[in-house]
């Protein structure tokens, strides 16, 4: 029989990786505390009625969707917000707002694999659930940078746009809904002229293609002159002057703004508000990204409840580590074997190791039946510190040699002061 | 639109089932650094035909299994053991011997939902691969004892079994494979006049049913018993030997095993050596359970390579640590709320719980834009222990209003010593 291979897209970490991204997750979790977000857990399989409902044609296209054996249409979650905004709208229903959650897991989507892109992978999500105000939005950020700061990578970027801005155009000259998501699909995939196609008024084409002039090289400068160019649009000036005090709130904190992008889009369909996303040099995928979505719960069957969020690519800032060679080394501690000098006072040995492991000491205790000589070779091998041998001897006198491997010495140790010897 | 629920069989975790959870899989991870076994992460989604070649009937017939985008057919992981298998002949081939791996994840079946069983659950999953000796067989049931101590759980039993004893005897009276894994299932849901149905020799029918009366209050007994009843059966001789030699080497090592089941057997269909489960009084599902697979790696196209392991049951584990009322009291760290006095002091506000924040001190801001009484009446409803009260006047000195609101005590504090204010 030939082997079984992973699933195309998917992909196994080995422990080395898997340590990485269990650091990152802790981070994000250490994160999350600082910042006084609960967590809590939702199932993989979700109705696909809910995830496809606000998320968009292009992640809807690329979601794992089947019926289980009940004929329930469900999919595999493709993010983490509408199962939050789920929750929202029932279990948490009642809690007081605002109401901040994480999430920690996999998620799945059908896209093409390439470097830092699976199809299945990690993300910690941030939420938090009934404020309008712009230190909601401030605060996803910031916590972002939290994170970036805490997992040590360096010269991160943060990029910000306004979908308030790009609807409130689009809404004022009278493009409905499914056009608009529609052109901010093809805006967010950079295809900007097959999304002005879609804009049937020459003057609203006109006002949109300008944004795409209006960047400069400070993020206050550019936000002044998207609320000069959308003068006379209402909802996308207020979306300006929003954008504006996020802007200062974040600057003022000591995060910094790289860009704002006028024409900036994400692929969720739901957002309404500011959105963002965060990169380094070296890698052309975004690390986190998230923003406003107002209308979300309401859409569910909740109350109208403001909110805002941020998904961060677990895996892929895991990646950005290594690329910037930012991986802390992992604290070592003391490698301890156990081995029985004869196949009979094995039972003696693995006493003596359930002893050592109950004063906290890791050991890894000779399950192979090895004869001496070859058992210390391996010990060598995978590097470990110490080797205690139970042999016969030293056992009528309740005591073990202890071999420090390293320095090629050894010791005849009284058994009751094993644990304090190893340790010291 | 109406309110959506989670798919039949899937749960939500709120924060407070969410951090038992994780607060059981810490404990599984420190298990696993005690013991040497190092954690990997595979795919939720792998072949159905990896996950369904050596399950079982039982389990093959419960696993969501769908197609994906491009045709390949696929399930969600009902176990970790194949998946581990996988790794052994692909990634991790060459490591030396013996391989120990943690696994921790959500698996799917699709059972009939009740009390403590899901469709989505969570396992810890170690696996040692590359030892025919009792001494690994014992380690898994060591490293689970730990774990059950690790966590607070009171008068838990297991029970242990072998499925070479079952299937020397069926071997030795020409029972092919198939008969003997539909025997097995039988076994395992107490059908046993079913099973025994199966079997067309006599004389074996009466050996297997005369395991059923074997049963002492002494596991050692009951053992030595078993290798009376089977004398003349190589196979299922040499298998009893090999249960004797594991309880005493677990014995000896601190375990107490409550039971040996001589016709206890277990759903999946790999299993070739010494079995087990784990149960408290107040249960009636296992909240783990193991056995060795010696023949599992070959089948899957690696060289032959004897293994044994373990899965627990995560979260029943949480619902046992609240069934005996063993939660341990979370650690409570002080919460604090920063709350700007007016709007237009919210940018001082927000840095200075920014500087909190990055003195390690976990601040909830206030994003909500409300005004000083209701934000104070909230925080009070949250049983936050400190408010920063950031005003006008005491800005202009550096400083903060800081609220003690369970004594109903308040000072001015210096911004400079706040942290450590709040810290002592």
């Amino acid at each position: 029989m030939p082997t079984f291979q992973t699933v195309r897209g998917m992909r196994d970490l080995l422990p080395e990786e898997a340590e990485r991204l269990n650091r990152v997750i802790a981070k994000a979790r250490e994160t999350a505390e600082l910042y006084g977000y609960r967590e809590v857990i939702t199932p993989v399989v979700e109705p696909y009625e809910l995830l496809s409902a606000k998320s968009g044609e292009e992640i809807r296209q690329r979601m794992f969707t089947f019926k289980d054996l009940g004929d329930r249409t469900v999919a595999l979650r493709p993010e983490f917000t509408a199962s939050i905004a789920r929750l929202a709208t029932t279990a948490l229903k009642n809690e007081p707002k605002p109401l901040r959650t994480l999430s920690v897991g996999s998620v799945y989507r059908y896209d093409e694999p390439q470097r830092g892109r699976y199809r299945e992978f990690w993300q910690s999500d941030f939420e938090v659930i009934g404020s309008s105000k712009p230190e909601a939005d401030a605060e996803i950020i910031l916590l972002t940078n939290t994170l970036m700061k805490a997992v040590g990578l360096r010269s991160y970027a943060f990029k910000v746009g306004h979908i308030g801005v790009l609807r409130g155009i689009l809404s004022q000259e009278n493009v409905d809904d499914k056009t608009q998501n529609a052109i901010l699909q093809r805006m967010d995939k950079k295809e900007y002229n097959e999304a002005f196609t879609l804009i049937a008024s020459e003057k609203c084409r006109t006002l949109l293609q300008g944004l795409l002039e209006l960047k400069s090289g400070n993020v206050f400068e550019t936000a002044e002159k998207i609320k000069e160019h959308v003068e006379g649009y209402s909802e996308a000036m207020a979306s300006a002057e929003n954008l504006l005090d996020i802007l200062t709130l974040v600057t003022k904190s000591g995060c910094e703004i790289a860009t704002v992008e006028p024409w900036f889009a994400r692929g969720l369909e739901y957002y309404t508000g500011m959105i963002f996303e965060v990169y380094i040099p070296e890698l052309d995928i975004a690390l986190g990204g998230g923003g406003r979505y107002d209308r979300l719960i309401e859409a569910f069957g909740g109350e109208a409840t403001p909110a805002t969020g941020v998904a961060h690519g677990l895996d892929r800032i895991a990646l950005a580590m290594q690329t910037q060679n930012t991986a802390q080394k992992i604290k070592q501690c003391k490698r301890v074997a156990v081995i029985p000098v004869k196949e009979e006072r094995k039972g003696e040995a693995l006493k003596i190791t359930q002893m050592l492991r109950a004063a906290e000491i890791p050991v890894e205790f000779e399950v192979m039946g090895r004869k001496m000589a070859k058992a210390l070779e391996d010990a060598d091998k995978r590097q470990v510190d110490y080797v205690v041998i139970v042999g016969e001897k030293e056992l009528q006198q309740n005591a073990v040699v202890l071999r420090n491997l390293a320095k090629r010495e050894q010791t005849v140790v009284a058994i009751s002061e094993l644990a304090e010897k190893i340790r010291s």
